[in-house]
């Protein structure tokens, strides 16, 4: 699994969303039945309509992985970021062949390649639930809340999308509790790799460049979604239009932002920068370290282990960018005053009450349960396979309604494809994470906690690192299958070492996940529900709901920012490439770059920043302009969007796009696609 | 150089040491010339009267490694802590002869093993010289304030201490500027190794149990002081006790620690919070998974590793134990209350203005610079050599009292030994240390920065680490004594690649020093004299100094605390060492431990804690009864004294510490020493 730069990070699994005071300037990932075009209309003097937002969602592709992205030809071709398809390159390649570093030409249709785990959807229909689900919650609390909202979610999707191979439904929490939407897609479960430039081109700069502008990055793929073994149709698509952007000019970005915390209680933000985010940097930089020593072990450990380090580098980076943002004391002056503000306007309402306490409640309940239940969940690829089969066993075995999130009827189509899915698994990589992580349980819950006894018996974490992982066949898809097939009974019969000791943690791990529930989860949920009538009733719909990785539009312009003193262009150039290389890793030269610089056209505009407030999970989204053609895909944010998880700054915050123009300079004379040129200027 | 547990630790240089309000029962780091007789009769019913103190303090030993330590005999013989000695056993070690893993015996006199950097100190005079400074600082700010005082210390220690053979002499700033001492000290550049456990008797548990109770450590060991190649005579030295403590019984620790911010200011301790602690405990973590998998490559690497893994992880612990305390909503309530309450007594004090606010502009002041001031010292002893020959020969050229503090001439003495003392040096793991340092600095810095392209130019960290190790001859004691005798001219002369790169260094790190001293470091200390005139005039002599790694006196008992509703006990047995033990590292038994089961007594008190207020630079102090004789050597806090740099908590703070008579059965039976027990029984 690829986290760089925007994809979706991992973690986040317990951000409550809560809506930020009214949007300012280009401030919003709105969602598309809330777009506010009367605001856009008055700033920009021209706003999109209905049909033209109808026709870019439904070009919008959301990539299970963890991207987002959109169709641009008739043939189910699909336009993400480099980043994006790391994995699968990575997934495809071999000690002889590495396609992560090589890059990828596809010559003809059947050289096409699957990418393990990875699934495109489209949305095609949105519905307001949130009666539906609150009238299930009822007066219930705690637990009891997380339940019975879980069931009838349960319900509903499986009511809603009984063509499971087609579609997928899903219900969506919004405003954390505030609002429930079903939302269901189209979804292509085979998808393949098309075309990708080398590593270095995408990655020109590795982690010293990553969320710094100028930037020099042709973080750009494409793949192609699949059914029956043929290329998908697809008339609702983008065009491509592989000119430059005008400086100024507007621009729109259409994808899934991951998570946001826009308006986290004080209590919330408080626990973040006093007790998630330090363990999280500090455990997050030993892993790092570990990695970064490992792979100097051996050209395969270099190789074997690229994908995971960028994905490390990346959410560290951002997690470290977090922690600034919320230790810097003009943001966090500006997040307390949003805070006051929307206390102030709701003083006295009607059926508040106040949440705000009931949250810092809430949050003092989760804080002794915090370590508990991060480090009973132990790291690694085949660790993950063998809790899966564990949970998904018992689950399945329960109704509908009743089954944990991740193994409703709905659910369990990903989560069978991502643990089916053939893809290689390095031990010795997977032993590191096991290792890392079962000596950071020990550090954190210390030597004596009963949990760390669990996790360890009497041995230490490098010796049952080393017999978990060299003791499983869990690697083996084929293992898996049997696995999942035979259910409770295979599950209970195995001796497979991996299984045997999720089952040993299994116990544990819901009774803390009951236990976060009733503490946590059921209160904050019910206070954001209030939060959220408070927000709708001081600011009418000029909010939006904080991000949860699903199909989001926000509007922007293209312009750089002011720096020390100085303006930061808005564009860098493919020659720029050829000033900045040093030679050295990470600022040395693609081949492809080296080898035809002469035949670049140095003028051709490379990256750009706008104005577009975007988070991780919106990479690959297709950068759009008023004619609703594609100029762009956005692959990151600037240094200043760090702290775009808490608070968007409209003169600093800048989304980082690798141009159409760029990519077409690229598909020509740098990794030529003729097929691709030709398909991609098909009217 | 071993950091671990209550060594000094490094990083703690700007650290301005301001004092608390009024001492709370046991808290305090006492000078000998302030100790709080009357309380301590009022609370105790019993103090030390003047002989007492004279004849603990002519016995008190401070080693320049970062430790405590006492006079056992009268021939020399100095009792500390195993982590204290571990560099020494280190350094003596091959990779045929692992003195730390096996431990050491010395079987007579010609065996004992010189200990490379180590040096012996006795106080022997403390003089206030407070007026004589404030005079020479008189109306200066700024640069010019740190200049003029450091001018006149140089001048005050050249003229207090003639011999600098025998005698050091030292003054220091007290309560961050408010008084300035001059400490003569009686000095032992000769120091031997005798005795030590094996390293896992004395780090049973590792880093899992670091600063956890109960322990089972065996945390001493012995050294001896020599002069002209014969031990020293010391008369007074502490009477050897090797029986089991009492709890309830008073105690005291004397001895160095090293330093605390027990009343920095809150804009100081937002600084820590915000800034410093973050940085800090990120990139250290990084470096730790850097070296534990370095380690893994070979049984070299392992055991050359160790020590430096040792000091990371204990400094680790301290920044991510302080990083929780300062996180702790209840614990920088408390720091927040203590400081309004001085605000509120000295309201309208003459003469006292509001140094709080000057201490703010600082802290605001030193923000900006404190990366690039940071990031611009590499590290890795190489380098570190390089640096000192590079500064010497400029400033010893210089006249004294113009010389930066660590070149004057009462400094150099010990800055030579430590630079031209035989040790040996890994290059595989300087290399780790510089190339993680470099490419720390790109990181924080960013890759664009000026002080990043000086620090790299077009290398990458790794080619620059890797280039500056492999060239370097600087690891032959011989290399460096030729170009310290060679002065200016043989560094400028050198074309060896790691004094080049000192010298480009060099004038940048000046001027950062000097935008530092003008920043921060001048306007603190003067803000620090007004709070420490505000202090001393609301709470009378009740106060006490902050650390500065100079001599100081605890006083307290033996407890145990309260822990989630039970009480710890005050002490363990020998004994309990086998219920811990699992087999596993770093829980396995130390081999003598396993093979003399039968024969050790496990009735025998291990460790034991008390209330004594200490912290890192206290590893390896006498713990001493009222009778004056030594009944311990303490060698870690619990895990609630990691707040202790900010503030001590009597009912949960504690020290820990091995017991004389665990030591003596170790001595008579686990790693048999006839002759020390002959010695430390002689009347």
């Amino acid at each position: 699994m690829t986290t760089r730069s925007l994809t979706l990070l991992a973690g986040t699994a317990l951000s409550l969303a809560l809506n930020s005071a009214p949007a300012a300037a280009e401030e919003g990932m709105w969602t598309f039945d809330g777009f506010p075009r009367a605001k856009v209309q008055a700033e920009y003097g021209w706003a999109p309509d209905g049909a033209w937002l109808d026709k870019v969602r439904n070009s919008a592709v959301r990539l299970t992985g963890g991207c987002s992205a959109s169709f641009v030809s008739g043939s189910g071709l699909i336009l993400t970021n480099h980043h994006c398809v790391a994995s699968c390159l990575f997934d495809n390649s071999t000690s002889g062949n590495d396609l992560l570093d090589k890059g990828f030409v596809a010559a003809s249709l059947p050289d096409e390649k699957k990418c393990p785990g990875q699934q495109a959807e489209v949305v095609t229909k949105i519905t307001d639930v949130t009666g539906d689900i609150k009238r299930a919650i009822g007066a219930s609390t705690g637990e009891a809340l997380i339940k019975a909202r879980d069931a009838r979610i349960a319900e509903i999707e499986a009511a809603g999308c009984t063509d499971r191979e087609k579609t997928r439904c899903q219900v969506v929490t919004l405003f954390g509790g505030g609002q429930y939407k079903l939302y269901t897609y189209r979804k292509y479960s085979d998808v393949r790799l098309v075309w990708a430039p080398e590593d270095r081109a995408a990655t020109f700069g590795g982690d010293p460049d990553n969320f710094n502008f100028p930037r020099y990055s042709l973080d750009g793929a494409f793949l192609r979604a699949y059914e029956d073994g043929k290329p998908v149709r697809t008339p609702n698509h983008l065009k491509w239009n592989p000119r430059a952007p005008k400086e100024g000019e507007m621009t729109f970005v259409v994808g899934n932002p991951g998570s946001t915390a826009r308006l986290y209680t004080a209590s919330q933000l408080a626990f973040e920068r006093e007790v998630r985010l330090p363990v999280t940097v500090a455990t997050y930089s030993e892993l790092r370290g570990r990695l970064i020593r490992a792979m100097k072990e051996s050209p395969e450990h270099e190789r074997e282990g690229l994908d995971a380090l960028n994905g490390i580098e990346n959410s560290l980076k951002v997690y470290i960018g977090r922690t600034k943002a919320l230790n810097d004391q003009t943001f966090a002056a500006r997040l307390a005053k949003a805070e006051t503000d929307l206390k102030t306007k709701s003083a006295g309402m009607a059926g508040i009450g106040d949440p705000w306490s009931e949250m810092d409640k809430a949050v003092q309940a989760y804080r002794p349960l915090f370590l508990a239940y991060r480090f009973t969940d132990p790291a690694g690829e085949l660790y993950g396979y063998a809790q899966t089969l564990v949970m998904a066993a018992a689950e399945r075995a329960k109704p509908n309604a009743e089954r944990l999130p991740g193994y409703t009827e709905s659910a369990l189509p990903l989560t069978e494809k991502r643990l089916l899915d053939s893809a290689p698994v390095y031990p010795w990589l997977d032993e590191l994470r096991l290792e890392w992580s079962l000596s950071k349980a020990r550090e954190y819950l210390g030597a004596d906690d009963p949990d760390t006894k669990l996790l360890l018996g009497r041995e230490s974490p490098e010796e049952l690192a080393q017999r978990l992982v060299s003791g499983t066949k869990l690697a083996e898809p084929v293992v898996r299958k049997q696995l999942w097939e035979g259910g409770q009974a295979a599950i209970e019969a195995s001796d497979d070492p991996m299984i045997v000791y999720a089952r040993k943690l299994e116990a544990r791990q819901r009774e803390l996940e009951k236990q976060v529930d009733e503490a946590y989860s059921g209160p904050a949920t019910a206070a954001a529900a209030k939060l959220t009538e408070a927000r709708f009733a001081a600011f009418g719909d000029t909010i939006y709901p904080d991000a949860t990785f699903t199909l989001r539009i926000s509007y922007g312009k293209v312009v750089g920012w002011p720096e020390r003193g100085a303006q930061v262009p808005y564009r860098t150039t493919l020659g720029g490439t050829f000033e900045r290389a040093t030679g050295s890793p990470p600022f040395d030269l693609a081949r492809a770059f080296a080898a035809k610089e002469q035949q670049i056209d140095k003028s051709v505009t490379y990256d750009f920043v706008t104005t577009n407030d975007i988070i991780g999970g919106n990479s690959g989204s297709p950068v759009i302009d008023r004619a609703g053609t594609v100029i762009g895909a956005a692959f990151d944010g600037n240094i200043h969007s760090m702290g775009g998880n808490y608070g968007y700054d409209p003169v600093l915050n800048r989304t980082v796009i690798v141009s159409t123009a760029a990519l077409q300079e690229a598909l020509e004379t740098i990794y030529p696609s003729p097929r691709l040129v030709k398909e991609l200027a098909a009217k």
